[in-house]
């Protein structure tokens, strides 16, 4: 096979067959083929697409570039939940002790903070000692003892997405559908497990603006998932605003903590039931989503979740002594009522800037060498539809320096759009497909 | 200017503007932009393309990328023909001396064979001790003492298109009609020109096999040229045969002289006396194409064209003698007939294919290491709507070795389609676009 005439057939919108997306990802992954001809190759499906059989060739090219974690040994159902990303999502925290306390597995491998939105890795270690970075051998020990785990990317694991992943950024081919599809399904795949539950997020803090791309990009990883055999359901849910009211490391932490505690009611918690729901469907401890949500509600009132997000944190090495006494977590070095001075109704939120704003507050990194302030963030007290007074507080800043809240509070004051009329709230989950 | 942004920008099909297309030329020739992220730019420009503005500010930034020579020194008007490549096409040999012969100054800066095409550089370099590695100075001199030049690319001639063409030829990217604008065009608006007369051609020898992307590479080079305020004429010609009976490089001299003595007719020399014409109307010494068609035709037939070559060649460093005495050249090691046993007319010819037959015989390179033997090639003695007896003898091949023969015999004969019915012959000129 010669690399400049696949390179053109995708150019020329044809379909590239099994064995030449394989022969393009495998001496890519190995080096033999360079930079700047994988990079055309990315334009080319940027511009031409790629169908569903080419995607799901990708997405298995990409998977056989390293391990798949072999789980067979660990009785029972390995679901898995994946969010394409968004600000103030700590759903998977909450999500993962729901349904492992119920018997199911939960193997959960996620990633880091990109851009505004954050990572489920971040916020994790913002709770003293805990490691999201395990050996397989130690992973599926966790797994074992608890039913859950959560750790990052290691180096076995889809070589391929790493390479490509860093290709895609400095080339300007991230947003693609087949390209997404294979970067994340190829790293589920790799987790062995039998089912996946999707969070595709629309809205302006999302990676897909704009519903008709969230609903291409849920109907592209539905696809792909069941041309492997696995059990989906994606959801298409609002990122138009924050989801809940806490964005920045331990702040998600913390709220996950009242939630699964029982102290907090709200979007996290509605959203978090359903996802959990289709979770326990799929790994067959319920009979619909439905059921599923009304077992996922009684184990976080019975203070089952919350029993077993202790155990998951101590197995990974975490201090567990700030979750049961939150409120002992130190602070920021600084703190800082936000007000707008505006009578109306919450209009919109641009939600990308929030997430921005939170970075800048020291919650993620705007280069690979930053290093996180766990405290950092904001707290978000005002959602679209609500009514404003002229001296309300709609947010609270912490931050380890004053410079750094000037930036954030002009940031997130330009988010908020206010309307003199009434404003309808938007719908959290917009589509559920099988 | 931050490079993502900008090919971003190109891969929404937006217009780059002069500063951002300078930028990534300027960048990528000093080094500071990476192959891959212009290798992604070049895929982006592939299938989203450039408008005439973009293509004219590309082009200037190629330009600007090394010298432009200045001819303002040398009276009279400069005037260049860019012909886009094939098989058998010497018009250049015969045109450079006609017009020179007149008073115009012909500076021409030409290339090497390109896959199945000759180059003129190639043909000229079979003639004993002829240099086209000249310094700019001497460039000049030559120029000066005889009004025309015949020299290759020099290190100092666009040096941003040496390396965007390699990058383009390993990552499907050459067939891009912005991209080719502005590598032609840069390197022609380097030599100083004050008129260009462009060959665009069209057919199964050409690289643009339809008419219609040929006629849009011509518009896009006219405009081009217009917008730097240079004197232009196009005409798009026929490439689905070979031009004239001779292909390989001696073999193409040899016609050239021929012509040049006024002791063969036909195709070359009937396109050769329309483009000279052309350019001797832009060099202002006719009223008309067809006024300056008839000039070149008289200093065709009055020697003076041929005396003009000789002074050329020896300028340049050739030696003569075999110019005088063609038959004195020392042939190939073999060579051999080809008939087809068919009865019928030539109905179409496959020019792809007898461009590679003569580089299978050593008229070309494969590689860019390999050796061209000057005397190696085609006489093909066959034109598309000719009729054939069965014992024709439709090429005589000349190669160093007998199993080059072997192949290119069966190459060509796979080229020739014979029908029983008559065939009309294709136009030569199919369009003149001023």
């Amino acid at each position: 096979m010669n690399t400049v005439e696949l390179i053109k057939k995708k150019r020329e919108g044809n379909q590239l067959s099994e064995e030449e997306i394989e022969y393009l990802i495998a001496n890519y992954s190995n080096g033999k083929i360079p930079d700047y001809q994988f990079a055309a190759f990315l334009m080319a499906v940027y511009l031409c697409g790629m169908n569903k059989t080419e995607t799901a060739h990708l997405t298995r090219s990409m998977l056989n570039s390293g391990k798949v974690i072999n789980l067979r040994e660990i009785p029972g159902k390995k679901i898995d939940k994946h969010s394409t990303g968004g600000v103030g999502d700590k759903t998977s925290l909450i999500i993962a002790p729901v349904v492992a306390s119920l018997g199911i597995n939960v193997p959960m491998i996620s990633g880091r903070g990109l851009g505004h939105t954050g990572g489920t890795l971040d916020k994790l270690e913002s709770i003293p000692g805990f490691t999201t970075n395990l050996s397989l051998t130690r992973y599926k020990s966790v797994l074992k003892k608890c039913r859950a785990v959560l750790i990052g990317q290691t180096k076995d694991i889809v070589p391929a997405d790493k390479l490509i992943y860093a290709l895609r950024d400095v080339t300007a081919t991230v947003e693609s559908i087949p390209l997404i599809t294979g970067s994340i399904m190829s790293k589920k795949l790799a987790e062995g497990i039998d089912g996946l539950v999707l969070d595709v997020k629309t809205g302006s803090g999302a990676f897909m603006k704009e519903q008709k791309d969230a609903l291409a990009l849920a109907e592209s990883l539905i696809s792909t998932a069941k041309s492997f055999n696995k059990k989906v359901i994606a959801f298409i849910t609002d990122m138009n605003q924050p989801l809940g009211n806490y964005i920045g490391n331990w702040l998600e932490v913390y709220e996950s903590v009242k939630i699964l505690k029982g102290e907090k009611e709200g979007d996290v918690l509605d959203l978090s039931l359903e996802l959990a729901g289709a979770m326990i469907y799929l790994g067959n401890k319920a009979s619909s989503i439905k059921e599923g949500a009304q077992l996922a509600e009684k184990q976080s009132r019975n203070g089952k979740a919350f029993d077993k997000f202790l155990q998951i944190v101590k197995l990974q090495g975490g201090d567990t002594r700030f979750l049961i006494k939150p409120e002992q977590y130190p602070k920021a070095k600084y703190s800082k009522e936000v007000s707008l001075n505006k009578l109306g109704f919450v209009k919109a939120i641009d939600n990308y800037r929030v997430g921005m704003a939170s970075l800048e507050l020291g919650a993620g990194r705007k280069t690979k060498e930053d290093i996180i302030n766990p405290a950092a963030g904001i707290i978000f007290n005002i959602k679209i539809g609500e009514g404003l007074k002229k001296d309300d507080v709609i947010a609270y800043l912490h931050s380890g320096s004053l410079s750094k809240i000037r930036k954030a509070e002009e940031i997130l004051k330009k988010a908020i759009d206010v309307s003199k009329s009434k404003v309808s709230k938007p719908k959290l989950i917009k589509k559920i497909i099988h």
